[in-house]
């Protein structure tokens, strides 16, 4: 399944950068779920490119629910959403030319000359809005049932910004903030660094810091549908994700003494004094907070000249890429990241109670 | 797909610790690929526990081919391998004492007590055998078509130690080696290592570092099936792995002007100059080396005494693992991931050339 | 995978009768199939009601291909195609009282209430209409593989009509005439038989015989993915479908001696002398015709007076279907059957050949 | 997925008919299923070849759980059981000469020789022992929910016999007899029938009918994985079945003023007054007895003088079938029937329910 994921739920993205259109299929979804326009809207607001820090690129992400929904709920049946593309500049790209470290030169191996080239086609972080969307479905039935999931902006390059917290007080906090960081300095911490990688033509990257909480022990499935499996193969679904780390930072380097999250019993339930192992063991929930860390490597869209290989000819050549790009994704990435690991916590939740799992009333 | 993997090829492990035995089910295999006995008996000692560094537990990992070989070769139907358990000793294991780290308490949440808790159960790091097993059927066949693959110890805790070679002769080396290492100096570092953790009753992690060659371009799925994601789903069903990065160390803390691989040509071919993406854009290969790491937390199993909760009663208490156990199992973990990466190719290869893909001659 | 069929081209349903649309999601599609525009018109002019012996809903079936296609060809990316509802009068429906032998009532009791009501909202035949729309892009890709496939009416009620041809001129006109039928005679005793059932305010049922030649031997897989059930799964998809038959009819009467294919040699090809077995054994194609049987209960919606039970008031109470419906729907079901047959088998040859397998020079 | 079927609980058969032996893992069955040993021996019983109608192959069908069990329960983790093969006669088949109308030439073609050719291999009866031991597991499970499931043999070549009844007594007596038949007199017509064909060389096939009872409304999905895709999907990979019926037989002659079920009240629940669609409307259930038949070719293999090709030199040639065969398998296939509508349904309840659906105090 190419374009999908989810045992219960599928999910399944679809769209061109340039094309008609980006949008995503979710089949298996619990009926009786509310659906609330302005927090998909609103999740799309937060997704969307703003300021100096995003490109220039700019559309309002005007949806369309195609399918799945009436008199205000979902019915069970597959739920299609489709956002029309409606600021494209096509002239900006060469199918001949592909830019360095973007999937230019996969998808002409891949599709041998067929794929729609433009922007990145089919291959866009543009198709995230799709992604947010869906997860915009389910985070306020996940929220009723009292799990909430926040990202952080943990890094961006080498400068250290916000942790994660794990209380739903602030974790909702930071869902619904700006920037997905704690503090106005840390923020503006932020805008100076990406400003001046932009302002040097350049890009650059960064670490993002996932909790979910709420979660009962006892979701995921031994093995290869773990929860740590199942969160990974989605993130690194999602454009420029280069690694995903679950559970205190560099838990390799530590002994065993350290690392072992040792059990103890808070208001008549076992809980772990730490949680070093972010809430999973042999992909099961213990039902401690769940964290994981996503890193992001730098935009390659950048302004300088760089070498590529006209495709067409065979000769080397160089290219300065026009087009508008990021010249940071990461405090865009972190709510397409809330949205994945919604879609995922929904799932499993499905597969362990069943179809009507986050079915409302 | 609870306890599998694969599109094409479906990769089911099975069995417990202390039970029968452990095994694996292969559906989806090509037939005509030859079966190296000898090679398969090879790969399971490689992840057999050795030397003082290794649990106690050693047995001989007899494995039975139940179906799926006639003639010495695959035949196509599904192909069984079990492996019976020979050496176990029970009475080392009580239900209601949960180990901290391991997934005893996790599996009971999620099996309400039915499940088998003996040393783990299904949890288990002995299925690895299986997973070992499994890749030893695929490997042969992929070497046939110029594709290597081979795992380097990078790091024990904090002591950096080999980096993973990317030519043929060297990965091969490496492949074939007893621990992965690249000179004397470093299993020496190793093992001291190691024993010293163990001598203080405490256990220790490390980073992996695989590499994979000869993979062409355009192998991989856009989004949720990329290569990223599926070598991360099978690998983190691994037990013990925290995290999987893929490319040049770091790439989230450089720039783009440095992350970007630029394109050049080399006789006739077009190649990137770095190889900071590791192989990969877009989720499909580019026909540059595959590179990741992976993270291994320290064994959960120490000698000192722990703190659990005994969920029978309710009521703290101290633990005193006595079993066998390993102070470190990266080096071990090794031979699972060159299995594991194994297998996710010669799924991908199926998915892109058909069900012969791997046939031979 | 709810409302999907297909192992590597996956064909997701969505929509709703009486909502916005019908669309069909493509996954996994080879690049560079030809896009036939008139193609799919023509196609979706075949499946739609005309004359007095179908509904008196008539809508253009204007289609949107909202993905996955650039420059006239597949781009090898998810085609989601979306054909928009124009025509629809919802006051004729009413939730609280479930048509006989419609979907109401079970859809009811899946979805609690949060269902789209309005003339079988996602159970709705006018679905098919995206599955037309999904079996046009791939049949002219099959054609030029030498693949074609022809659904002809057999019988209507008790009356028996034509029997589906095996030669390639022959099933090539039957796929594109209009009904679905060989010679005059047999069209009007078509019509006159669906036209006294409408008369009576009655409707009527029948059986389509579909034969797919061209398929090369070894096609499919064994038990659960053999051609059978995969043709099966699908066309039990379809509204209305109550029994699939393979090969000669009434096969499981005869004695063995009578039933068995013999092997012969024809043009240095080894064929079979009889074709019983339908061109499958074991699950996996013989190169001989495929051939199914299709029988398709009654319309259940007739204008005659039935009993229901209002499902708020729990009181049987007796109901008149006004709406529009089709007295008989097997005459267009019959383009539904060739594209799902289509679509099936572009899956089995994407399995075996590669993800390429239908990519057109 | 080749071999498997089951959305959350996956079936997957694997051996051969003389290798090692035959097996079928479960993977997704809940935790705290009770096995219950002598049932699966008498399901085995029921399965196994007797008296003269027939194959004189005589195996114990000795099985060995291999994992998934502990303590009596099902654990929840997969569970794998083998069934070793102990008598065969390996000399009575040859790869050379494809036995009419079996999958012999039909698996060369797929796997280019390689495949294990004797008796059928992996495409044999023989591994329905398996999947009738898979059923067995989840029987009782059913049973104590108030789901039972029996067939009856409802046709020997032409002979009309019993129909499948839907009371729980008289259901429950069917599952459990020796043959499916109501009445002695049934049984000494099948006895003859089957004798006949046999006397003469020859085979027989015939019609089964099925009745599942007691499943709540609302089981099932829209479109291709209904209840009819579902149980057609999984009956056609039984070898031998050629056609699936649901419901009234022949409804497809009825007009639809007699074939709707119309609604009425029965003890204050909503029931049809008749079950001519066999308890499914837009795939889903509707409360009513679930009633399908499903066809069995007569046995491929007969004494007679047959004509087959030699595929080493391409010569038309004749061929004696010797091994042992059976002359009739439809009262055998009874309970492989009542086994996979089983595993069907105890999927379906999985994928509705959660996967604890099954669990047992």
């Amino acid at each position: 399944m190419k374009n999908s994921f989810g045992n219960a739920i599928n999910i399944t993205l679809f769209g061109e950068s340039h094309g008609t259109g980006v949008g995503v299929l979710i089949d298996g979804i619990a009926p009786g779920i509310k659906i609330d326009e302005d927090f998909i809207a609103n999740q799309l607001t937060l997704r969307r490119p703003s300021g100096k820090i995003s490109t220039a690129r700019r559309e309002p992400d005007e949806y369309v629910i195609q399918s799945g929904v009436f008199g205000g709920y979902t019915t069970g049946a597959p739920l299609c959403i489709f956002i029309p593309n409606t600021d494209t500049r096509s002239r900006d790209y060469s199918p001949d030319l592909p830019r360095p470290s973007h999937a230019d030169f996969t998808a002409r191996e891949k599709y041998h000359g067929f794929e729609d080239y433009r922007g990145g086609g089919h291959f866009s972080g543009r198709l995230t809005a799709a992604l947010v969307a869906a997860g915009a479905i389910v985070i306020p039935a996940l929220r009723e049932k009292g799990i909430y999931i926040g990202t952080c902006i943990n890094q961006i390059g080498q400068i250290g910004l916000s942790e994660v917290p794990t209380s739903k007080e602030e974790l909702l906090a930071v869902a619904e903030s700006e920037y997905g960081l704690v503090g106005d300095y840390a923020i503006s911490m932020m805008k100076d660094t990406i400003e001046l990688a932009a302002k040097e033509g350049d890009s650059i990257g960064g670490v993002l810091e996932t909790a979910i909480i709420g979660l009962p022990a006892g979701i995921g499935e031994p093995w290869f549908d773990g929860v740590e499996s199942q969160i990974a193969r989605a993130v690194f679904g999602i454009p420029a994700v280069k690694s995903v780390a679950f559970g205190a930072k560099d838990i390799e380097l530590m002994r065993g003494s350290r690392a072992n999250d040792a059990f103890t019993v808070k208001d008549g339930k076992i809980i772990t004094a730490t949680n070093n192992s972010g809430g999973i063991q042999g992909g099961i929930t213990n039902g401690m907070p769940i964290v994981f860390r996503t890193a992001i490597k730098p935009t390659p869209s950048i302004s300088q000249t760089q070498m590529t290989v006209n495709v067409a000819t065979g000769e080397e050549t160089s290219l300065e890429i026009k087009g508008r790009h990021d010249p940071c994704i990461v405090q865009r990435a972190r709510i397409v990241l809330d949205s994945v690991a919604a879609l995922v916590v929904a799932d499993m939740l499905t597969v362990r109670y069943g179809s009507d799992a986050l079915m409302q009333k």
